[in-house]
């Protein structure tokens, strides 16, 4: 027998997974050319080319016992300093080498945080819509997740709402910024806020509140849009960085925490994430690629590609008719359900070739997520799909 | 503030990780070759030859968006289905893709198995000395850790204390072999009694024990010793494998489990074992590596150096007057501490410069540990620090 909680979970969160396996379904029956597949955020940009110089560069020039060995659990001194100064160079920061420990991933990094803060009952506050691992990740370590409801008139974080649902139980709150499924950049005025209201929260309740930022999606941002670098807005922020998206790394599972000398019980969260980073059997980030991130710090990713399918895709889903606020970073789009059930609306969507997931899966129902990160081909053929869709349903 | 569980888990966990820091800052103090450092599992042999051009052909043959991209939460599907028919070859077993899940290493597979079958208050039991992280690895998931007794006479598992051991509360059962810190390769006499032992159980209890063997060095055996391949003696047996000492990529975090078709609740374990990769934050085992370890299935792991060391270290410390089991397998020795408390022992080889790790960090007070993966010049400079080490105590 498996464990009952491991029995719910997959109950839950099989929703984004069932979507896909059903495209695949549907793609050995229809042929992948007549399949719209927009259920994964899995970048269809590749890597930057010179990756594969580095990585021969690498294989050629350092120890072979030291490029795929073991390191100290936080990552290689070295590529932990290249990152730290890169930080510094871009937000004006002053962090160092203990300041900065690789992760297998952003999802990595998150649960090694949260391992690392977290007693039981602990309360994890997050803001719906948001990616729904979130809610796994709190329950790993014993904690409970409380959603703050959407705002869906622009897709902001509900600040009113907020500060009702902090606690004495309040551990921590995670921020995903540009947001997974909705595109959206928080404001400088949003993070501000925020800030404002989790330092008169600690007061209140004599409590450290960490605030965490997701980042993958930090540099997939469009129209010169700003994005606050959030640990200068409030001095207990944790960030969870990874390079699946900005260098097309998704599968090597590579990215690191910040952990600004400025949070509360600084040295004992370092070592905690350290400790947690051995523990939770991550044991360090996979070391190649630990060395492969450091020599590609300066490299931007293309963003040129997404942009134009999001251009395409807001536009055409407008002109038919569809209700959207139109994302300023990441590959996602969030569609207002054209009927009550997001579910259904999906179901129906299927009919027309068209693999989307309900927002019910990111705690907003009512609404559907497109992941554009495919080809801008796809995107254009799936258009007439979608306006047929929209028929059908009216 | 931290978690209170992380807190006693820095201050637990941290015995080899603490010899290791003060290796470091006796290397600074009396220079790298005059300090002798056996308190890491840190494979000082390199990865085949090959590696470097088995990397490369992958990278100039395949799409960068299929080898650094999301795959299956269990892996790619061609290479689980190459490890199944290598381990088929070997073991005359029946495994195909359903029974392999790519892992981020061994470590990452126990994390996941546990993480699949416990509920709070499950017990997990080991067989002292244990590899210390299986006490955090069973405390993760809410379960409790029982240790059976050593048997110090040959260090096979003490299976009448290990009877009395089990509950209807027992949920798994891990055994590690060849072993890590003994070196010792469980015999088919144990492995056939402990699997009766187990089926008694389950039928006493009317419960499913499972029996996960901890197999990171499996290849790394001597004189030819037989190792059985637990799944063909009980049938709810699940593998946790890696490459880290077999390949030497310990920094890497490859591995699998197998889950063969004949454990309880098959389906529910494969499924319940691919959303744990995903919730706890690993997605999928690095991409590449995958790739690599693929084509690796063939390649044998160079354990003549370990072995040339294993001898030079057992014979030199025996006629030194130690007392040791001699090691089949793994690069450790678990020697007996001339004096009554290991720590304290450990304490005064550090004035020989020498490094080791106590027993105690093991759940066996009383010996210490060798880790003998370092160069052959080193051990035969140590010796004669050991024999001064020896005539000090007496």
């Amino acid at each position: 027998m498996i464990s009952k909680k491991m029995k719910e979970s997959i109950e839950n969160s099989s929703m984004i997974r069932a979507m896909f396996e059903d495209g695949k379904k549907m793609k050995e029956l229809y042929g992948a050319e007549n399949v719209y597949d927009f259920s994964l955020g899995n970048p269809n940009t590749p890597p930057p080319r010179e990756i594969n110089q580095i990585i021969l560069d690498i294989l050629q020039n350092e120890k072979p016992t030291f490029i795929h060995g073991y390191m100290n659990n936080a990552g290689y001194e070295d590529v932990r300093s290249a990152i730290a100064e890169s930080i510094n160079k871009k937000f004006n920061t002053n962090f160092a080498v203990q300041n900065i420990l690789m992760t297998t991933g952003a999802a990595g990094g998150l649960n090694v945080i949260l391992k690392t803060l977290m007693d039981p009952e602990d309360e994890v506050v997050v803001f719906a819509p948001f990616f729904s691992e979130y809610r796994a990740y709190a329950e790993n370590y014993g904690g409970r997740l409380v959603v703050v409801p959407p705002d869906t008139a622009d897709f902001q974080p509900n600040l009113e709402k907020f500060k009702e649902k902090l606690t004495n139980r309040t551990k921590a709150v995670i921020v995903n910024s540009p947001n997974n499924p909705t595109g959206v950049v928080y404001s400088e005025e949003t993070v501000t806020k925020l800030a404002e209201i989790l330092r008169e929260a600690q007061k209140e309740f004599h409590t450290d509140i960490y605030l965490i930022a997701d980042e993958p999606y930090r540099e997939l941002v469009y129209d010169g849009v700003f994005v606050p670098y959030i640990p200068q807005y409030y001095e207990n922020t944790i960030v969870a960085y990874s390079y699946s998206k900005s260098l097309s790394l998704p599968g090597e599972r590579i990215g690191y925490l910040v952990i600004p000398d400025e949070v509360a019980d600084f040295e004992a969260v370092v070592s905690g994430a350290g400790t947690a980073n051995r523990i939770l059997g991550f044991v360090n980030a996979p070391s190649l690629m630990q060395r492969v991130v450091a020599k590609c710090l300066d490299m931007e990713a293309d963003t040129d590609g997404y942009n134009k399918n999001r251009e395409a895709l807001y536009q055409g889903l407008i002109e038919a008719g569809y209700e959207c606020v139109k994302p300023q970073g990441a590959f996602y789009l969030f569609v207002k359900s054209p009927i009550e059930s997001d579910k259904e609306f999906c179901q129906m969507a299927k009919q027309h070739q068209l693999i989307l997931v309900p927002g019910s899966a990111f705690g907003c129902p009512g609404y559907v997520r497109i992941a554009y990160c495919v080809s801008y081909d796809a995107i254009m053929a799936a258009l007439p799909k979608f306006k047929e869709l929209l028929l059908e349903v009216r």
